[in-house]
């Protein structure tokens, strides 16, 4: 963050908070104006939130009216909305975050087309020079089972090498960038003889790791759809990282929303029309060394429905 | 609204507001929680928002940076905004509705995708007997020349006959409803002889002027493209009388906005390349009354044209 | 279909096929431009499709590039993609339908906010005299369990007595509706000495189970995802007629999606985190009997588990 | 494109059409399968579309039923719907495309969420060392009075150092990229003995001129929307590009509705509120050297004004 910016976010901590008659968190509140930081420079903060556990109550039992009195408490009404995916009522909540995410994850992460977004532009404006390089640990292999996966992290020599030809390009990019740009930030070149070149031209010789900027706005249900796919396991570590602060803010924001979304939907399972009938099979006293090879599941079928009934490797 | 609702209602306003750090607008927490009657029996009420016109203000800096600064005020951006169709920004403020209309009312208004939505369901509750009627001024003839429009006003004596005749059917449809469901409130039926007919079918023998209910959330980029269609004089009266109504919450909400909102997309009009064209002509010293029956422009067009331009009527 | 209807749709059928070099389902040409019955008097008709199974493959290896060379055919990599919610190759393919529908179930329909829609307008347009009546085997009680579901089928007696009441009501909104409009179908009044009623206020006397019209145009993804919702048991019959016939229509058109979405998305099952914790304690050997009644899980969540799961009802 | 890409193309061009019984447009299909190309390595090209002019008028008659008779032919209805706003009946039209562009340019134009897209997924695949350079005559300079613009065209030997630099940078980025990839193609490593990174870090040292490639759908709506903005002059040049030929297409699929979103979107003009104020005093015989200059508009609003309205320079 800017001096400048850091300077205006605590102005507003300084500030007295104001009354409302709007449905609060004092433990989100908390949390507002603050920065949380993910990986070398990036960073979430909440700039503001709409409803909380309550509202996603209130408008289930708008829609459900006296239908819904027969479930005693918010907790239990709010894990029977999510079991049985009615999902309207989490739409009722909603987040703004302020997030500063390299280049090459917010192209994926703007894939979700259901938030709103503000992002920092460079045609407008001058990008700082900073680019996101990952810690050792986190340098690895392509992995040769999973197309879109990481393998094998490299040994410290490899991932030394690694690491300076990718900060060695990235500051040759910026380096090019900000000559062509000529400026010195209030417009006057830093060499009157050469030319400004157009800001839209020059950005794009920064490399995909430079750090861009936004404000993203999205309903509590679309939310949690995103942090599902992107706080999973097979999303790329980096995403992974903004979806798992993302994901502790929304348990401070709504425990029981979230409490719920990690009982059905994140620690829960999915079986298939034929994993189920193997199932059924393997509890009428089938044996899985002998059911699984003969279906026709595929090899990461059987793999993934050995570990998620903790079923043990094959025994031969 | 029921007692119970209305007493719910109460006990809100009597609760002492909380402090917030978020954005807060004084105009619209007074707003919070009040009925704002429309319609004989509809209602909107604010029950949450989030941001406030330096919300759009903070989002458009984020986007254009120091692209900005050189637009000295809000005032001024926000303008700038609405004049470029720098739609975004207004995306980042959000606005939830308690609404009770009538359902032929709520079919027109549902067809705006962009909202959330939970409304009161009859498969699960039972309907009260509240239907719409228009007061007398509004009942009116169709127009021949606008086949989605209105024309005279009826007598005092035809109105009463119209009147008397929805007045009659929708209560028979409430009766025989009422009936089917033969439910006392509580599950148990009126007549223990009698079967008690599933809420989803019985429902279907009601008239379209019964009145639902739901929350409706939506931001104020979008908010401001419905009221655009729906506070419009081409709009059906009963729709426009609720837009008008959450116009004027907007207006307390983000006033800026607003402005420039009805500065420069409902004060403001819109020529095609034809009229423009004539508008050229007009100003370089050409006559209407030539002008105007000599271009292809259809007879719509042109009168349409007389009256935004203040032309007066053809002399001949 | 009024009879212009069927004479276009006729003229249609007997124009000779044109040259396309778009990909083509000749199963799904079969289909076009035919009525396939719904209800009493509604249809489906498919008006027009973009895409079939091999455009989802397409889609797909353009996105995974090699990385999707691995798996072998087309079935293999759409059923890769249903399994992993890779949703996105499936908005490739599009399907148009023209619907005639009762109101009450176009309210439900319309919620679905994904696709596109031009309906009949009343303010237009004068509505036929058409309603909906519940074939008598579908004339139920209110379920006392399931809030929102039908229960015991009425006796003939007793649906004999509703489907009159239903008649009467909707019979006598039509002849006031028609009174109201005074108008013999060519703008000239049937009575000339009433007024003709506006069209946009006359519509409202009408009972929620006339039928409408609409076309709707879907994506492959978000026509799966509404089928999911409202081809199941728990949805009301009368919109599971329709989603039933166009699910028949989806497997004519991208049966290799269609089959895959069967086995993964309809076929399979569920299990939360608590029920996955105790599928594994019983595939170790624990007993049923003594498991479920021990667990947190709900009445509900403990019948299905042993229906989804074969596992008979309790023994005592 | 790649060789595999052309040969497919070429066998797709040479198998003979087949019969469809859908809406069929031969200015189209002359397209289909056709490289449009774009910048330096770009493309556009149409894989699949669905409905016509006529498509868009039979939606509009489902809607307002006998309520469109009156407009006589489609033409006219079709510019009917275009004046009013009547958006809906273009949605019922869609087109697919495939394209190739830079990922600067593809960051702007995935703002548009209203499309289905299949991106092209380096986290999968590997690049190939494609990258935009601009063509001299687009090398230009800052804008000082627009922000988001270009201005002054540099001269020769400043456009050839400026195009060395990006040329130097991006081959650089490429060198390092396949390097650490060190991928022979069919996953072999280039170099036995060094390690061979994840596909998902290689690819952030990549400069943003790199062309990335998608499948894109959208419906005809959204796309008028989105050739309004992006084909607009202050759209940056290179999507403006794309936007051109999109442009061209449109114009041969559905000439009735393009030649109708020229004449009312792009070659008409918006006035404010303020603005229609002072044209009606011009009108009224006012002196714009006197008016424009006493009113409140900004120096940018009158300066269009002039421009717009063909006014000539304020003659002092």
């Amino acid at each position: 963050m800017s001096d400048d910016r850091q300077a205006e976010l605590k102005a507003l901590l300084e500030q007295p908070p104001v009354p409302t008659r709007r449905p609060t968190v004092p433990a989100l509140e908390e949390a507002l104006f603050r920065i949380h930081p993910v990986l070398d420079h990036g960073f979430v903060r909440v700039v503001d939130y709409m409803g909380d556990d309550a509202a996603i109550v209130q408008a289930a039992r708008v829609s459900y009216g006296s239908g819904t009195k027969a479930v005693r408490n918010d907790r239990g009404l709010i894990r029977y909305l999510i079991r049985h995916r009615h999902t309207t009522p989490f739409e009722m909540c909603e987040l703004k975050l302020h997030v500063k995410l390299p280049m090459f994850i917010a192209r994926q992460w703007i894939r979700h087309r259901t938030a709103n977004v503000n992002e920092y532009s460079a045609r407008y404006s001058i990008l700082d020079r900073e680019f996101y390089l990952p810690a050792p640990e986190h340098v690895a292999e392509q992995s040769a089972s999973n197309r879109q996966g990481r393998d094998r992290v490299l040994t410290t020599a490899e991932s030394a090498r690694v690491l300076e030809l990718l900060r060695r390009d990235a500051m040759q990019a910026y380096d090019t960038y900000s000559g062509l740009l000529n400026d010195t930030g209030d417009g006057t070149p830093a060499d009157p003889g050469a030319p400004q070149l157009a800001r839209e031209l020059a950005r794009m010789n920064l490399t995909l790791n430079y750090y861009t900027q936004w404000y993203w706005k999205i309903d509590l249900h679309n939310l949690l759809h995103f942090l599902s796919l992107r706080a999973d396991s097979h999303a790329q570590y980096e995403i992974r990282a903004y979806a798992d602060v993302i994901g502790e803010l929304c348990a401070k924001w709504v425990p029981l929303a979230w409490e719920a979304y990690e009982d059905y939907r994140i620690g829960g399972a999915h079986f298939s029309r034929e994993e189920l009938d193997i199932l059924r099979q393997l509890l009428a006293g089938g044996d899985a060394d002998t059911l699984l090879p003969a279906s026709g599941l595929s090899f990461r079928e059987r793999k993934r429905m050995r570990q998620v009934l903790q079923l043990g490797p094959p025994k031969r």
